[in-house]
């Protein structure tokens, strides 16, 4: 068994870089300054040489600063110096049936071929999850279980998981018993149960615009129409427009993902939540939030979610391991507010229990108080990985092309110029054996052609520099 | 981890005990006979003094022949002797919609209450499952996976595991390759995407009466409307019902559990296997065969599969390890024939890809050659199993009541006099913490209102008889 890679975050030097890097933030440092030396900065601070050293080179990963040969550190990167945002999408003002394209098909054809360097996967990569000691959390619950976890689990679900996602809770605000929790082969088990317990074929939908192609697949397979909603690469679904669009297309259900959402890793503003909850709630139309990235802020505080606020039981939340802890492992769950009993039957017709083992591996793991730990390495590491990627893009990409500025998760959205066709693009960059997921596969109808999706869960290094180098090649020279 | 207990079948003492078993079933040997004396078999067979004795064990534990104090070993069961089977059950001539009584809530509420002696419980005892190879296999697969197993799995599944499901697919006359097999978290969401892949809602399937109450649920949640043709306790589904079913109600699909069907037991011959994918060919109706059972045969040879004779890719085969190696794993798989790749859409749809640990550990230990040998065990155990619970029934149960002579799989259906309500008797049973399975849940119109299924996974053992001894007096009180 491997051990992974541990950044200790409670270091001295951490505390230095960051408090250097609120300087930068506040532009009491401007891009271009010189820096202290490693030496003067040892001394004003009265920390090691070294601390100072690991200071700056962590500032340096972090792409805020770089270090000219003979001459000492600079500051390097500002948000203010980086490319525009995307613009908030554009109301397509209708209610359509969902056909997804085979495109999708196209792109995931080959998802696991090593050849590839995939930036359309999404997942955090393997070394920045705690493989080790999930494993030693497997070895565990076989050695302690009467059975070896060979017996079928509870349909709702381990209630010790249970337990642990109702604590884990409190951390968005939430005060759910395990109870009050359905446990379910990942999120997207839980987002089509939901789905199908609170509609019916035919009806309309409210989504984001873009969005995660799987959540149109789940419409799709439940005969529904979708209503794509605006959305702001930086606070989410434009709230105004949705209260229109209600009675319009006489929309029966809201899905969202209000932390993060992929493609755009937007957040929606707490108090926005708030107002959206209090607006459906009006009008007693569920909402099935999908808040799968909402551990992974990078900002200071966990954002809150809409179930925070959900005072009539009408918010389906929805979440899971897959993007925090354990892809393989196909642990999510719901926590459904008034429709518990119907996701139960649901869950019973499709698919029984969910995994015995696993469940009991995630529980045992967040009992030995681990999860907490491992989520604060994860959410240091995509960020700083996140500054990165949006630096290089800035490099190295056409200087028309637009990113998005993500608070969290692990997905950046390019714009590029309008002439450039993204589908065409992702089959040019297969050739070099590039992966990138094009816009058109996150609209049901086929939007978003100049804009593409890549994912930064894999830590930095040169094969993906070279890898955007080549993109922003392809780019440049699309004709 | 615990080894298994590990019944050697290729002993000397099998062999006599079987030879004995023969001349009983062909009535060489009657009911009441003497046997030789321990001492005089092994004279006459020329084995020593320890083999005569476990072979008269051997058959005692079968509830074949009985030891008599001071006087010898007689023979004492006979298949001739029993109880009479139940009736083939009545068509009820009608398509009608599903919907699934709040019954199975009731019977499966404390499914795991460790007080309740569960006779509803449909899988084989972990006692019989080999936990301490299948822990080794996790173990193997952890060490050796790049990514301790944390990776999505291709949504088709584990190629190894679909190399080996494959190559187990030869015993039941199969060729399928990998290719044309798609993993699934069991066979319940095989079913559910088979069905959902072949059928519109408002549609009319055909299956089995009694019928397993999942299979009503799948249909249930699909909206369609189920014609329950008439089933033999021995033979399966009345075939000439079926072909005339079909232009009535414009049966647009079957379902069919035709090895071991849960609750009857009953195995379809294999010449009516042929005939019946003849008849749906012909009329291009396509066939959900639930084959999860199929292992589990008592007699000398692998029951065949509809699947055997499909010619045009109209047989949708679905089964599952839940029942034969490990429950909680969640393993299953479809061979869809031309329906794959559009259950590979649904599959991505609703659960995407399925637990990465355990299909990696269940090929492991495939690719071992070790289901073989377990699999004789189970049978074999399973088999004794299913003979001291019907002897047990005969001699407890009041005279009027008929219970079935399975096959294979791990199900007795009892048939009591017409004015006992098995509903009502689950309730009182409950009481005595004892849990049947009411016949009621087994057919959609509330049928079988007389009837209820046991199982007997679970050992012979004092408790058990004790069990079966109240479910006795239950019913000879029952006013």
């Amino acid at each position: 068994m491997r051990e992974t890679l541990e950044i200790r975050t409670d270091h001295k030097y951490v505390e230095v870089a960051e408090r250097i890097e609120t300087l930068i933030e506040k532009k009491v440092l401007k891009v271009g300054d010189k820096l202290l030396s490693v030496r003067a900065l040892s001394k004003e601070q009265g920390i090691s040489l070294s601390t100072a050293f690991q200071a700056y080179y962590f500032l340096e990963s972090k792409g805020l600063i770089e270090a000219r040969p003979q001459s000492g550190y600079y500051v390097k990167f500002s948000r203010e110096y980086t490319r525009d945002l995307p613009k908030t999408s554009e109301p397509f003002d209708d209610a359509t049936p969902v056909s997804v394209d085979d495109m999708i098909n196209s792109v995931y054809v080959d998802l696991n071929a090593e050849k590839i360097l995939n930036f359309s996967t999404g997942a955090p990569a393997v070394e920045l999850l705690p493989t080790a000691k999930l494993n030693k959390a497997v070895m565990h619950v076989l050695r302690d279980s009467k059975t070896s976890c060979l017996h079928y689990e509870h349909i709702q679900g381990n209630v010790l998981l249970r337990k642990q996602i109702a604590r884990q809770a409190f951390n968005w605000g939430g005060a759910p018993s395990e109870d009050d929790i359905i446990v379910t082969a990942g999120t997207v088990e839980a987002l089509s149960l939901c789905v199908k317990a609170i509609t019916k074929p035919g009806d309309a939908i409210a989504i984001e615009s873009p969005t995660y192609f799987a959540i149109f697949q789940v419409m799709e397979s439940h005969g529904l129409k979708v209503v794509e909603i605006p959305t702001n690469p930086l606070t989410g679904i434009d709230l105004d427009y949705l209260e229109k669009a209600i009675p319009r297309f006489d929309i029966k259900a809201c899905l969202f993902v209000n932390n993060f959402n992929n493609p755009l890793g937007s957040c929606m503003p707490d108090e926005n939540k708030k107002r959206l909850v209090d607006m459906l709630a009006k009008k007693e139309i569920p909402l099935i939030e999908d808040d799968i990235y909402g551990e992974l802020y990078f900002g200071k505080t966990r954002p809150k979610t809409c179930k925070t606020y959900d005072k009539k039981g009408l918010v389906l939340h929805c979440a899971s391991f897959s993007k925090s802890l354990a892809p393989g492992y196909r642990i999510g769950w719901t926590i459904p507010g008034r429709f518990k009993e119907k996701i139960l039957r649901l869950k019973r017709m499709h698919t029984v229990s969910t995994n015995t083992l696993t469940q009991a591996a995630v529980a045992n793991f967040l009992s030995n108080g681990r999860f907490e730990l491992h989520l604060r390495h994860l959410r240091k590491a995509l960020h700083t990985q996140s500054l990165r990627y949006i630096q290089a893009v800035s490099d190295l990409f056409p200087e028309d092309a637009c990113v998005t500025r993500p608070q969290g998760g692990f997905t950046l959205w390019i714009e590029m110029n309008a002439k450039i066709n993204a589908f065409k693009l992702h089959k040019r960059a297969l050739k070099h054996n590039i992966g990138i997921a094009p816009g058109q596969i996150f609209s049901s109808q086929g939007k978003f052609e100049n804009c593409f999706r890549i994912s930064y869960g894999q830590p930095w290094s040169s094969r993906i520099e070279q890898g955007l180098s080549t993109l922003g090649k392809l780019m440049k020279d699309y004709k």
